[in-house]
């Protein structure tokens, strides 16, 4: 970890499967318009319910990258 | 979202597989004896551990689901 | 669950693969060297991310065991 | 406050105008299946917005109430 | 603890004596209407002071409970 | 904001009209012993019900004011 | 809610008339350059005193919307 | 609860009895400088230990009394 | 309080007595091992509930004590 | 510590050199009305900033004080 | 403080002096592309460590800015 | 960061000058039992006040490290 600075920004990323995909979602997301992608850290994890059954998972991160320069 | 109003319960489901699958128990009970289920959050995740080995995850979440009238 | 003092310690436990599997190796480590581990609990759900992917799963749990005599 | 046990509920009011409102419509509505009800406490205000106005207030509260004999 | 879906509820004891006294109200009450009780937690504790004296220790409790079939 | 010290108070501001109303007695009041009161902040909302209506909004404020040489 | 991923921002709105005004601000503003506004969700109700007098309030929302594509 | 402003204060009491000792003991203390004494909440408890055993309970409440006119 | 470096650990103590009791018995057990405890802090008050009767108290506290050279 | 009853108040310690020295003044202006102080905890960490940099630290902390007879 | 809107963003600051540095250098990285920097917040102080000594401080804050028109 | 499996242990360090030298003091001493020691995470910041000045900043920390094999 270099003398960077770095932000932090904070997704929710959706998925009809799982925790993890729902995350994986987020952080595919924010790798088309932000490079430098180092960490990020699960907030909430909720969902939403259609028929009695779990219809999405949604899983709230905050997501930290290096600022350049 | 109609203008409902909303209650909101606390259960712990509990699976020997994965956390998904204790929230899915948790919430199949739910269904059960009430209507309307709506959302989901997880309040904490788990577990009971039998000779070094998971042997329950114990998941507690909160289930929001409409009122009627 | 008898009339024991349980002592409890914090682990961080990493997996590229699910946060399950990144709290089951954080207890299959713990078993190595402490007896009558009996629950844990989630702490914490991070990752590195590189190249625009998680990495690392890093799952912090609390577990408890029981002390002897 | 006589010597008592109370019982604690947790519900979602929503509303279009305000959030005194929406904490209003939620114990209206607990009035009709419960007596005694006590006390209140605001948990958490959220709202959904719609063509970027807000459309609905979100006030989720505690309410205590006595249980009888 | 078998593969079971709990309920927690949240209930508030009153005593004039001590904080485990105002407790142990709270679960004799919720024995009445409900069977299969197997854990608590204390929330909070409060109490209401007269004539410069507490009154009454006001213990709030979660309280969990198995759900049947 | 001057090179000062600040003192912060605990009030609790009661009102049977509105959560702002509230604030605004309890600051009214504490202006009345105080002077240089700077800022406030909500720490909780509460209130009173009697025969199911809300009789007295109870919101509990942090009141911040500077103190004198 | 479709399978979209969501972006939370964090927003302080300030008005002199009262906490839903604060936050209507805010989200006006927040509308003027995002599209597709979903939930905001209060984190902190404060406010500045002006002569003993509520001056400002000044509420902190984080607010969600969706991302395109 | 008439329509009153309350002040709360922080106050840490000991004893080498019990908790309930603790709290009494600081409310006791409370009373002699302030009237109206109405309600009080458990903020942390801990303690010192000497020789291996516990020295004194270190109990810290908020206690709330009403501000006069 | 010398210029040391503390060390803190978190344990469980059960009872099935009293919330003093459990933390006692905690304190003690850590005193076979560990010299120059000093304090203790209160971190979560359970306990497990068996034919609607609390079985044991389970208090978990966090103790410190010095470290040596 | 002796069998006292300590009470806590809340200041807010500004300073343009650094995070310590804004405690310090806090202290130091506590210290000219009361006596018997002991302890601090700090609260909150802020700052305001001018032309892009830190112009005040601003340090809420907690201060303990035993009372007297 | 006008009616203005204020918008918060996370940022991490990185140094190997002090937590005042890694601060004060987050800021300054701030400075460069936006105006209008009001306050900071410290939400979390960590760092890393090689060889057995700090190697950088961490500092997570929150800075606040006026959003124009 | 490795495969590895991480163990956390929270200390208190001391220091009469600041407290960036308390936390190095608590990761120094951590050093002379602890291999691999790669991060820490400040938990609370207090001191203790004689005579009306700072005597000891006493700041707790958590600090992790690789477990071997």
């Amino acid at each position: 970890m270099k003398n960077n600075i770095y932000k932090i920004i904070e997704l929710t990323g959706t998925s009809s499967t799982s925790i993890e995909d729902a995350i994986s979602q987020a952080i595919k997301r924010a790798g088309k318009t932000l490079k430098n992608l180092c960490w990020f850290e699960v907030v909430e994890t909720r969902g939403n319910i259609t028929k009695g059954k779990i219809h999405h998972w949604q899983v709230t991160i905050k997501v930290g990258f290096a600022l350049e320069g």
